[in-house]
């Protein structure tokens, strides 16, 4: 239970050391108030989110700090993107055992104070308290967009084109491959063992092409935990099936050669989590558009499937027109 | 690590079976989305605050699940009503360990329901995740005020009264009472332990007068951690010092009977957390007025200091007119 400590003003410093920084935005008031103040331009309403990042869950309580605060952001930047929403801003509750130092605080928040200006998403305000258990550090982030221009998961409709940017399943190869330590399967490069582990570590969310999504998309989400089942949550919210072929799901070339070495993880790379790319249906018409739009912004754009009438469900098919059954669609912590 | 299970949709069942009821602000999207949407009218703004609960530290993991959804919300909402706003509603991030049953999560949502019920803020989103350590919950509450009207811990002028609402210190005698267990310290009555108990478990914040704090406040800060420490956050805010007499200090009848078995509490009452009251400066002219338009909302104000010009504190003077010094201002978790 609580037990004050001499030192009343050890939280107060602890803010104004490592956190105060941050507080580039004018609502944040320096984090000296109880809460921040945001204006939201009358045309325009708020998307909001929240996702937490647990030490030993979401990351290996090693890693780099300053890439945990990325990852702990960037996770939610990627459900902002996939809204079409532009970042206004976060909060961040941190709970933080006794065993996290001032170098660890250091090296996270300049991984902070790094990301929240790469994506215009300053910090508001904050918690920190302490914890018995593992690091846990929970982000609520908002953007903006015009009125009624949140993209939804539930606007598919059928004749819409699946479509998903980036290359998907580098993420949970990139955790098979830690866990693996020295092992070394599937006959991999250094350089491609280096992006599968990359991609686990630090998300690269799409934020770029937020704009497009809102333009093109009639659905749309982050695939956070695996394409299979995100997508079969996409066709339940739109009432709609959707049918995939594998062989246009983009692999990197890294995950196409693990594939090559050990055919069951195409698995892996379609279940597996992590990916943060953005899924999306949209209308036949709009899908060259929309690539090249996005193209233009960096980011690739892959046209995998068409979204049909049917029982709500995603439907993956394999190079010979055969159905994959999976033994899991997703990832579930419960 | 992320362990994929074989049920992919345990995480959705548990969202659907527990969290969906309570998600009856259309933004909230039935939590089916990645994300929430929120409307802020055109003349006024949102005020964000982040608050976290964790077991063993903010509250005994026995304590009943009703009540610790309650506690966590409401030490939210304590700071919207310090801040003049009116709730709009909320995030929840919840950290969880495997030893937390459906029964324990069932009677969890049910505090959580009621209190979004009686506070008008409705939940809009949030994000599930297991722990190896204790239940972790983040609130992240949102509230709306005319544009520019946010009452900040900054405003406080020379000459202003402080004034405070309720009691103080029935918290943190009850948090120090639950700690002795079977020895029923200070001769209290059963009445008064369980006043001083329920104080501790489960705070009452303000909400009802935050219109008032708004119109009469040139400064405001709810009471968390310390009635001392908290007024000298206010004063450091401000660039001011203050002056309290304690003998002013509104203790209810259970603290009283405490202090006068064992004087030395009066220091407890002081610097100890979870009070959850709010603390004012207000313009000496406007002191009756906010007194009496908060009495006609069930809730008591107490003028008990002055701000002065000088160094940035808080000073606590006792009945001879002798200034007070305490080991600690107030509680700090660093």
């Amino acid at each position: 239970m609580k037990t004050p400590r001499s030192a009343a003003t050890g939280e107060e410093r602890l803010i104004a050391r490592h956190f105060r920084p941050l507080a580039t935005h004018p609502g944040a008031l320096g984090l000296i108030d109880d809460a921040a103040v945001l204006s939201v331009p009358a045309a325009s309403e708020l998307v909001l989110t929240v996702d937490a990042v647990v030490a030993g869950v979401h990351f290996f309580p090693g890693d780099p700090p300053d890439l945990v605060a990325k990852k702990a952001l960037r996770v939610n930047l990627s459900d902002l993107a996939a809204k079409g929403a532009t970042p206004a801003g976060f909060l961040l509750s941190l709970a933080l055992p006794q065993s996290v130092d001032d170098r660890w605080l250091k090296a996270f928040t300049r991984g902070l104070r790094a990301d929240a200006k790469a994506y215009g998403c300053p910090l508001l305000g904050g918690d920190t308290d302490r914890t018995a258990g593992p690091i846990t550090i929970s982000i609520a982030a908002f953007g903006t967009l015009p009125k009624g221009a949140m993209v939804h998961r539930s606007g598919a409709r059928t004749g819409d084109r699946i479509v998903v940017t980036g290359t998907v399943g580098d993420a949970a190869l990139g955790l098979a491959l830690r866990r693996a330590g020295n092992a070394r399967p599937w006959r991999l490069r250094p350089r491609e063992r280096a992006h599968l582990s990359a991609r686990y570590l630090l998300p690269q969310p799409r934020n770029a092409i937020a704009e497009c999504i809102r333009k093109y998309a009639t659905a749309a989400m982050d695939v956070s935990d695996g394409l299979a089942g995100d997508l079969g949550k996409l066709c339940a919210a739109s009432g709609v099936a959707a049918i995939v072929d594998v062989a246009r799901v983009p692999l990197s070339p890294a995950a196409r050669r693990a594939v090559a070495a050990e055919p069951r993880l195409i698995e892996m790379a379609l279940t597996g989590g992590d990916d943060y790319e953005i899924l999306a249906a949209v209308p036949p018409r709009a899908v060259a558009a929309l690539r090249s739009k996005a193209k233009a912004k960096g980011v690739p754009v892959t046209e995998i499937g068409t979204v049909v009438r049917g029982k709500p469900a995603a439907r993956f098919r394999d190079r010979e027109g055969k159905q994959m059954l999976f033994k899991r669609l997703s990832f579930s912590h419960f």
